[in-house]
């Protein structure tokens, strides 16, 4: 998910939100330092999107997305997001404990697995932490996702893996 | 997708199907030698389910599903299936041409990205080829795929990786 902050600015940042029942209203998020995790010290709102663009999920993980990719700005939805749910968040060490307050399903799209975009999510874990330390085992990791990209993906998981190119250096 | 197809008995199996226009009725697959291409070759119907059990991906990767895995036999819909798509398939050389001739969707849930679902596909997919080959380098790639499903991956994330555990003796 895409989550959506704000303290002076919107952050935008893709976050693991762990769901241990789905039938409950609490979930979970490992928050390292960064502007969401500083966001919710100063009382953000705390607001998931559920995106399937996997541009969108390459442009936030190294970018905040400026207010032109959102089409509502209150509550904070970005464009062509499927869902949006908003929760209380409350910093526990390393994790936010989440407790879900409201949501909407905005389109509701059916997709089938794809390993495209799945290796775009995969490949933007191991670039933003790449992009900190150079750890060659990542590159090689990221090198694998390129070739489920180039096999598996379309013009957007292209144009993503673009990006992530330009930001690594990894070409 | 998992595609279901039929000679002298149902064939399931978890096959990568390629649409290059969303809007357009046509999509192809690759099919190497396999039961489903020999039904194919015989007349079979071909019908791709959308599936979000991990565990059904596992176990339709090595083996077929019995009937009592599905919830209807006329047309073949797998228990929890999020919609069927019923297509006319010619074989191309490696590839079948896909048309879509029927298809519905049967229960039509909202899902965020889940790493752990994500490399159970992966694993299947090195998996699959690991019991032919017995490549090494296939062994390491799974063991990573390991490590993310223990990380982020839900209890039919963990059965499905007992499944591949099992089946390719890596442990």
């Amino acid at each position: 998910m895409i989550v959506v902050t704000k303290a002076e600015r919107l952050n935008t940042a893709p976050v693991g939100i762990i769901v241990e029942d789905e039938n409950g209203a609490k979930a979970k998020a490992k928050l390292y330092a960064s502007h969401t995790r500083e966001n919710v010290e100063k009382g953000s709102f705390f607001v998931a999107n559920i995106i399937k663009d996997p541009l969108i999920f390459a442009i936030s993980a190294f970018d905040d997305l400026s207010e032109e990719y959102f089409e509502s700005l209150d509550p904070p939805v970005i464009k062509g997001s499927l869902a949006y749910c908003e929760f209380e968040a409350k910093l526990k060490g390393l994790f936010a404990d989440l407790r879900l307050l409201n949501g909407k399903i905005i389109r509701n799209e059916l997709r089938a697995v794809n390993r495209g975009f799945n290796a775009v999510i995969e490949a933007l874990v191991h670039a933003t932490r790449y992009v900190k330390n150079r750890d060659p085992e990542l590159e090689k990791k990221i090198r694998e996702c390129y070739e489920i990209i180039e096999k598996c993906g379309g013009e957007r998981e292209m144009e993503a893996m673009d990006i992530i190119k330009e930001r690594t250096g990894i070409y």
